[in-house]
């Protein structure tokens, strides 16, 4: 049986073609319908070429359905049942599962810490943006949902970004009442400013360079939007805030664009510089303050704009840091550690995060899709597929 | 009336001279007859010229005593009660001291975050390698001790370094059960190793390249001793452990030595590489494990090994950092947090610290012991002076 | 010198008198002219005559006001500032303080842990329902706010009843997501629920009787009102929900009214039960929930229905309790962990809890505004007294 | 096929019988051969008749073994391997495993949160003090041993008693330098305060009658022994210490001995009263301190002394515990939140807890060994069984 699904063919190329139908391969497994299924911007990174990503891989690490077969040895799930699958596929029993770390699995991609759908390195598990998912260990990575089609796209960030822009708060331990300056108004920055929001943050900067998603940051998030083509974001922020702020998320990674360097064009990769935000933050977070630091860095970079950041070896102003007394959190983000306490924050009309979603359309439009997010247009801003 | 103390000269030169005798500036203060105050490793960043120290600087933040004189407002603290100090000078009532974080007190030392005594730039407090001190805030600064004279040497050692160590594991969130590795065999890494002996690690690997000082770590802190003159410390742990570690502790700073440079003497800065511990524990330590780094580095220093670094600037391998999903935590210690619990684990016998000191002198001799620290002689491990 | 204050003078009376004027007594001490004063639900404690307080203490622990006069050893604070003073008076250096359990100092109030303003049995710091009042180690107990009289009625919440609700979520370990119990819709209560919401809580239940006290929840909170004179809460929260809450804070305390007692009139103590709503509270969180307890119960009461909760024993249903796992936190709050954060979060409009004051009047008309809060009138919810 | 089995034959009375084999009955499951099997002080309830346990339940939740088949859904198991089991038995995916509280999962006992082998009202799981058993979801609920028959008795201690006793203190958040006082001397007593030492308590009282069991907690806990024979143990703690402890541990739970109650015989039922552990605990500890509760109290005691605490409604002295602020954990523990940790503890020789095993003998002898441990014979403190 073969369906329809996204495929990578290579630099800047998908197409919507047959593969293999998922099947049932282990007692633990289901296989879900996909109802929804987004572009995440971590796509882009093997779009773009700047992986090691072969031709042939299935997209696709955010994913929602409907469990259609069910494993024999699987005991909390049902066929019909409406569930939302973690972008991390994990065991439930290594050490780090059990200490709450599902992101870094030990058992699910041998020699590494880490499974994910879809994703290169990340394990044999295809991906989601297709009409089929099989999902491994699947009491234990799926999070069951209200039947029907209610809080649908809000639902389908639970896979990823809602949690992940969450967990970027959590890593810098912000509380209540604290001030935070966020940089990257991307889907993660803008869902990390919205938790900030939730958790009842006294003061919340979103630094970017686009204002339509510094609007929405604004708009949505009650964020102070800082604009760092119009002058050093450090001093923009620390000037309306009277020095430096609490707490600090970088939802933005290696692909940093330096304000200080110019462009020919609107997405230049010469602009990069990949410790630009880093530093930022070392220096817009106050003396105690906490970094949290969601946006990807890889130890390996092809594309990188030197030599040792090829190796992922970063200039940091440690000496500050080290002055400041800072702490700092990293990696990618742990999903069940938050999907169910953000689920139930949506079905109780607590947590809407649906004003992030841009664009719905078919998985057909995929390819479509892709270009324009990775040209960054204006107004696409997350995108939801739909077989 | 004047005093002695020791007085910095200029580059590898101090001297006992007569300075003026610390008085009650402020109701809040006491002044104390100083019974033992200690050389640090750090005062010899000053003492080797690697900082912006001008000479005429009375050294000395280890300090303890007996209370001789009592400001008019203190009221926890009476003439004869014998004290030992935090070296940060603290005010009590900012938000970083409310808040636990004294090693960044916003109050004693203005355009700065945290204050010592006889410390370049650490704010106007004379040092206590001298006959008296005056200690600020004293009610917040002076911790009592039982009367007497027992358990000086561990007192003494509450004032900085075992609080320190002990900082470091924090951290690092060491837990009973933990295994960690310990790079650094001086004496903040001695303390760190003795105190994760103390809270139940499982193992505890020590990282140097002193004999001796491995040697201590062994016998005092049931430590695996590396030396890491005889091959890649990262992979001597790994293949005894098995892997990589829970924790790690970085207790060597920006002047730490690289162990694949050449050098012609025992002490060769040219040997320097200030990023070489932090990128070692990012490998030594497994995936989802911590960092504690007390190990000093500095915003700006003058016989830096490159530019880059003359700035605070390393080279870190945050990708690698990012893929394993650590956290690191930073800063000088905030005493408080801690001597109290560690001074009561002395009183009841279940600490006893004091086999770190190597050597307890008479003030005088100070100018010859700076000199044997300095040059990192065998045996010399801690040096308590007596005025 | 004399001022005007509120002077208790025997069961259910106060009047307002003249007494002696504060003055400084200690170089760490400040006196303040009282803007904003409020009667507190503890205050009614003693009205009724239900403590050991002896006629002649002056009332009111709830105090902010301007600076008037500042002890020589007073480093942070100016004639004219404008502060709040938390209700616990603390020294700021005994281990608590340090800990940052204020609200357990151990030097302010000999053979106690714990003191404050206007109380009994909490030391002899007279009470702030009057013109002046001396703030003791003032650096430590003087919260700073911004100049003018903008948010005067939400700044005066900041003493007690908005840090005590919201202590009452810490104690929970209330996290955004869950869902929550909250017994007591009096002025804690209502903050405690106001707390919740701000924290992001999924789910907020309020239990009470009075219909305006629930529909303040409703409005303010976004709670789900429970009135249980309409039948068992527990059971009606169970249906709704549909099991036990994550979470519980009881804000009633001792001076409970058992729903299954009968009455003759609106408030009548022979419908107290002490223990019932911990016990309710037991009922309606899920095993391994939390239980936060700042609602007041105490050792000696005169007024208790039988002897043994005359000795504040009272039957608990720990077998159930220690079945399901749960942990609870008790004790009054501890002003200053909180009251920073809040003062923010006021200043930058992200919290606003001025909706649960019901009156501001002269301090000349405590006497009636205690009669009134004392008869629970409907619509008295909270009272503040302005000299 | 059949084997031998510890089989419940009413009050005080067992029998080894035969009884059938244990078989894989879902594809997550194990079948483990008990190399060692121990009794446990709960087992005494049932024994004693104080429970609604029917005859012929096999008892034994204590396990350890070698696997001889594994079911085809496991995935990290091997025949030949050795493994310990916790005494819940988890899921490992409802909500409560997830958060770490596998000892209230909510999947594997219908109705209820938590299962356990071989006991009463904890599922359908047959006890382990016989030949085989079968170990549910077996890749979450079986830890890996090194092979071989080193450290046997250690190891057998993780299924329950080295992690109960630890978990004492986890609730008491006991921290280094810490003085707590632990009641009782069981197994459970003794492991907390074995517990409390390799956590690097300052000062460690234990409460008990038995001078045999005090002995041990002296000899390998460095533990102050307080009989309560001998006068109030409250003030026997209060000075020595010199006031009230840190945090207090409850390792005897509902069936405790009133000190003050005289008796005719050794072990007198009417000697108890199943509130006084905790409420001297309450006096134990000082304002602000921790109680951790793992001592088993019950909801339903057919046993219990009178009518309230028949239905497990405790006098606790609510009153006191509020005045002074303190907070306590409850709940039988979470095995596998501590026996990863401390088995490798025992590995590396940092943890021997073997010194509390008194006997180890073959599983025919069960009978004799209840009878002497159920008299609380000097001497027995441990028994641990061999198949």
């Amino acid at each position: 049986m073969s369906m329809d699904a996204v495929v990578y063919k290579g630099e800047r190329e998908v197409a919507v073609e047959a593969v293999e139908e998922p099947q049932i391969e282990h007692p633990n497994d289901v296989v879900i319908d996909i109802t929804t299924t987004c572009i995440c911007g971590s796509d882009l990174h093997m779009y773009e070429g700047r992986t090691a990503a072969e031709p042939g891989i299935v997209f696709g690490h955010e994913n929602m359905g409907i469990v259609e077969e069910v494993g024999e040895a699987v005991s909390g799930l049902e066929v019909g049942d409406r569930v939302v699958a973690p972008f991390n596929v994990a065991c439930g029993f290594c050490e780090n599962c059990e200490n709450g770390y599902t992101g870094f699995c030990t058992n699910v991609n041998p020699g590494f810490a880490g499974g994910a759908y879809g994703y290169v390195a990340m394990g044999p598990y295809q991906g989601g943006q297709a009409e089929k998912l099989r999902i491994p260990y699947a009491d234990f990575n799926a999070l069951k949902l209200p039947d029907g089609r209610e809080h649908e796209d809000s639902f389908s960030l639970l896979a990823d970004i809602f949690p992940t822009g969450w967990h970027g708060t959590e890593l810098a331990n912000l509380e209540s009442g604290d001030s935070v300056a966020i940089y990257g108004a991307g889907p993660v920055g803008l869902m990390a400013a919205y938790s900030a929001k939730l958790k009842g943050a006294a003061e919340i900067y979103v630094v970017d360079r686009v204002p339509s998603r510094l609007a929405l940051a604004e708009e949505h998030c009650d964020a102070t939007p800082i604009n760092f083509e119009e002058g050093d974001p450090v001093e923009q922020i620390k000037e309306i805030h009277g020095g430096g702020v609490d707490k600090g998320v970088d939802a933005v990674g290696y692909q940093a664009i330096d304000p200080d360097k110019e462009a020919d064009s609107a997405y230049d990769p010469a602009r990069e510089n990949p410790a630009v935000v880093i530093n930022n933050l070392i220096r817009t977070v106050r003396p105690t303050g906490e970094l949290g630091i969601p946006g990807l860095y890889v130890p390996d970079d092809p594309g990188a704009p030197d030599e040792m950041a090829a190796q992922g070896r970063l200039g940091i102003d440690f000496g500050l840091l080290f002055e400041k007394g800072q702490a700092l959190g990293t990696g990618q983000c742990n999903v069940k550690e938050y999907n169910r306490k953000l689920r139930d924050m949506i079905i109780e009309g607590r947590a809407d995060p649906s004003w992030v979603v841009s664009h719905r359309v078919d998985l057909e439009d995929a390819p479509e899709m892709y270009e324009k997010f990775d040209n960054r247009e204006e107004g696409v801003t997350k995108v939801l597929l739909e077989p």
